[in-house]
């Protein structure tokens, strides 16, 4: 996520940092370059005069309009769902935290030797939120996750595929080990449980969203359309235009490109490319709350956007 | 579903795969080789010039980008439920399998011949996600459900319209019987209980949008506005853009039928056409995750797409 | 509502059955009519030349396109979200029947003359599904009902003026009784409780839609607006469109006319016109899942469209 | 609320109740007397032509419909969610009544002087529903509140500013006293609390409502939007339209305006105003459906509009 | 927030409080004298006509549409999620004192040291508010939270980063000792875990908001598109509109400015500017309910708006 203020006067301009820019350069210079010769020629490819005016872009603009006004929306909607799915794991490990310290009666002496249940949940919670962002990224979460499991959970999760269903199929068996000795009664197990589901339904939830793209078909037809709308441009308004033409198609091309690219950016919005969300931080976040609630000593210090970026 | 990276350069106007053309290109071509014929007579009709601008055009652009729009939102807006329900099957899934193993106590020994209920009860919720997905494809689940029943649920289910209705049903007569004999108290069954009606919630959700389309007339209303427009439109371009017309046509009604075709097809997103939902990847997903709670040996192995698709 | 598919070729044009033409054609034929005259006349009325062009009808299309285009969506939403709430009253009324079978324990001998109460109860929810659909439709439900209710239940209720709250407070009663002879515990019962809660209240949200119309001067706007529109549209375009100006006017009016008289058929959803929600079928279905639960042998058969026209 | 079928024919112009003409006829008014001076002078302004053409009114068209748009969805979201609300509140009593009888077991002999308790609570859920519409009309509720609570109740509740949450705070004090008595156990009791906490919430949220305008800064950037288009718009006419200039300026101004002032009118829908919500009347009929469930006598009969109208 | 009515007549137009003029001025200046300058020059840029016509500008306007109104939309959307989220902190806390005061029993009379419970969660209640607000505002809470809790509870909360977490910690622990002294069972417990829950979730939800602007590469596109737009406009109407060409271009930009003006100020809405949510009137709100509740004595009095203006 790029995180600063937006900047005023020339330098709106020059800014790159954050800009899409240099996601489409390679397609807005092909039809600048396009648009200049059209120019040149007078709007003749071959010697045979192209009889194009503004009129069939004013028809094309409405399905465009349409296509892209969707695609806007859609990838946003997808952007934001995201972010509120971290948000609801946020609120679902603090609440989740609460009730371990809260709920959960203190161990029977005899039982002393099963160790400290609310702190191993309570890292098992942070765990979950690391665990579920690598799975996410496709990205290895061996770092994060030794340090707060068992050495022999450790053991047994590093071979397993899908960690976090792994790490909450754990927490069930605590929970069942404390109904058991009488350490919450089946009403506040309940409880907990029900946060459980929650965190479960906010990690599959971001699955959904990376696994199934907006469909294929809708992007090609607009891809399609977009270009076909760039690349003719030119043509339509050279005879009205003149040397404009290249400057204005030019900034035609830059909006629709422009509008496309950053779709097709924050339409996944888990990976870590400038627009994405700030997963990093997030799970920062949360393991600082959990660790302050476990009162521990060295708690982590929250991430700071480097270059105004923060992954 | 289609799976793959958006196609980039020239390759983006050949792809064919996952691409519309080839449902719509029977309509295209009458409505170029119409173009033709009008550009080639000067936009008469039996010797006498239509007089058409593209001021009509525009008018009737205004209800036609309502229709377009409308249609594009809700043909997206129940393909998207239907994936949100599919997912909502997936965690309702895994939370009933974590409830199953934690919140049901051990059998007494009298009850022994009752046999391993947890592992029936998650055994059955396979078959579940197996039978819906059978139920929206109006397909035979047998192959499936049969080794993930007992012998005789199996025989009973042969017969029964509504199989997933019936297997909640018998998930219920289990639970009543852990009920009686003391291995779940009834707050217990209850959380266990609320999972089994979000299971069926969502399933009858699916159910609720396979059986109401799109309201007839709004289809009909669509369809006839498109077709006449694009019919119509070669008139009223031919007198200012001369040979190009046909060329013009043929991009907006390629717009035009495939924004509606792609509708078509998403619109009821649960068949196993390219752009549908691969309910069959997501019901393997659920049976994978499901096994491997209950540590089970032979674990399928997740679908992959073939020539991108993924049914 | 109308379940076919969509005509192609020719037949697109030439269908009637659910098409809107039947409710508009007078509208149309007047402003056609009109268009000719106007035509006839070289757009002069009583000898005197009115001077309007396109323009004004582009600037006018801006307030329509957003009346029309929030007419259409409210209206759909009012039917989707009725389709939604009778598709909650089908979850609700299978996670009802599973809940009586499963959680509600055996009669203690002494009590036998209470009858079988959960038969009572799913038959009673099978009745409530008919009662509510009456009362949206303002019909009588004696004839489905009567059967269904034990008779002094069905004396009581005829004479009651909301039968749907009435069949829930006798729910409450049964369930109270249960509870006092400890055949369902509180947490049990606070289960079934929740379910018929949501069975009020998607039963009082369908009341609600009914109730409330689009804000009444919204509507008048929009008529007032489009009707106005087409009646000046033909001086608008008789200059240059000349003898297609009644084809181009009746074209639009098509549109407009048609879309509005959608709306108004469709914002309110459970009549028996061609596009309301087929809410017998829906009755009946539900009417199945739940005999089929209690194993009962004559089971009515689903209903099937007659002329493409389910009820 | 207007609650009257369509007009048909000429009777669609003439009609003015509901219309929301009598609201903008002094704006319309300057608006086409202004179109007026500005045809007789041909555009100039005091001997200076005024040079406009149609172009900065498509131009300045797209921001409008982007203002006029949002105001039309946000108003009538509030509108709706408003309705909403009541809708809630009703389901709510309604579910209540049916908890009171069926959840609350009798008072031991030893308690008889505490009253009928299920009757106290369902005559203050009557009670809240009619002191929450006058805290939202800032109106006076004595009339209605104090035949429904008992002599002391009222006299302390005569002077609270905040009616409705008083008597929540009763309701509670009142379960308490049941909980004490033995006559819920503490799972009923949380499923009556549940509901309650729901009626809080809707409560609430109409104040939310009542409270939060559209931000102000909208309405008034808007306004000057809007008014500026209006009275430049006869000068960007007039040389293409000549003497019909007025006429269609009227039209232009009277959706405009007419958009607008209906915002005005359902953006705070708990008024008393032609187009707000039959508050009154919903009341009524959770008057007459709570009392059905006490059996009571005197039931009132439910309210009819009138001159189209309910309060 | 500004609390006004919408001022009529010639005020329409001179007010400047809660107009955004005060922020575009600017821009608004610029984009005008440079207007004025290609209007001197009859659209030539160093004695070289620049041939630019109104068509390119209705190509534009079809992205700038899309943008503004998506950001129109998001920003409101934001705006309104924020309000709703402190709507829900209304609701939580009035509930939460319901539910202290009518589920928790008395304490035992050896417990007597620990204090008066229900007051104690009640106070934290209101400087739960506090605090968040502060925390969403990054304020100092000190002046209001110290008086609302114990002296060593104080002292703590102090040094701590995130005050509102700390807060609900506490309550927990609270809890559970009501819990093991018997002042409630498990099942009320679990239903004043459930709005503690609430509240933490609806704080959380703030907090996402805050910490996550729409996309800055959206923004960046947007203004970038706008400016340029703005800038390039005169040269587009200079021919046909002449002298009025300043006068146009101001109106569009100040339409342009004041959205996108708007849309920065109400994105994050919990900040203290005119259009930001009024949350130090809302605390108040939710401190005068509670206090009530307690049957407080000298109970603040709602804040009214300062200069139309309510913070």
């Amino acid at each position: 996520m790029i995180v600063r203020d937006r900047p005023s006067g020339l330098r709106l301009f020059l800014t790159m940092r954050g800009s899409i820019l240099s996601r489409i350069w390679k397609s807005l210079l092909v039809t600048t370059v396009l648009a200049i010769m059209v120019t040149l020629t007078g709007g003749a490819l071959m010697h045979h005069k192209i009889t194009l005016t503004a009129i069939p872009f004013t028809l094309m603009g409405l399905p465009l309009a349409i296509f892209l006004g969707f695609r806007n929306n859609s990838a946003y909607d997808r952007y934001w769902e995201g972010r509120k799915l971290w948000g609801e794991l946020v609120i679902r490990s603090r609440n989740f935290s609460r009730q371990c310290l809260s709920l959960i009666g203190p161990a029977s002496p005899d039982k002393a030797g099963d160790g400290d249940v609310p702190t191993r949940m309570i890292h098992r919670a942070i765990a979950f939120a690391h665990a579920l962002r690598h799975h996410l990224r496709d990205s290895d979460s061996s770092a994060e996750l030794k340090p707060l499991l068992a050495a022999d959970e450790w053991r047994q999760i590093e071979k397993v595929s899908h960690k976090p269903h792994f790490l909450m199929e754990r927490m069930g068996e605590d929970l069942r080990r404390c109904l058991n000795d009488g350490r919450v009664d089946s009403v506040l197990m309940a409880s907990i449980d029900a946060t459980l589901s929650a965190m479960v339904a906010a990690g599959a939830a971001c699955e959904r969203i990376k696994n199934t793209p907006v469909p294929f078909s809708y992007t090609l037809l607009l891809h399609r359309t977009a270009y076909l709308y760039c690349f003719l441009l030119p043509f339509g308004l050279v005879d009205t235009l003149g040397f404009m033409t290249p400057f204005v198609v030019g900034i035609v091309a830059y909006t629709f490109f422009g509008l496309d690219a950053l779709g097709d950016e924050i339409e996944e919005p888990f990976g870590v490319s400038a627009n994405d969300l700030p997963l990093e931080a997030i799970c920062r976040g949360i393991e600082i709350n959990l660790r302050e609630s476990l009162a521990e000593e060295n708690i982590p210090r929250p991430f700071t956007p480097v270059d105004y970026h923060l992954t």
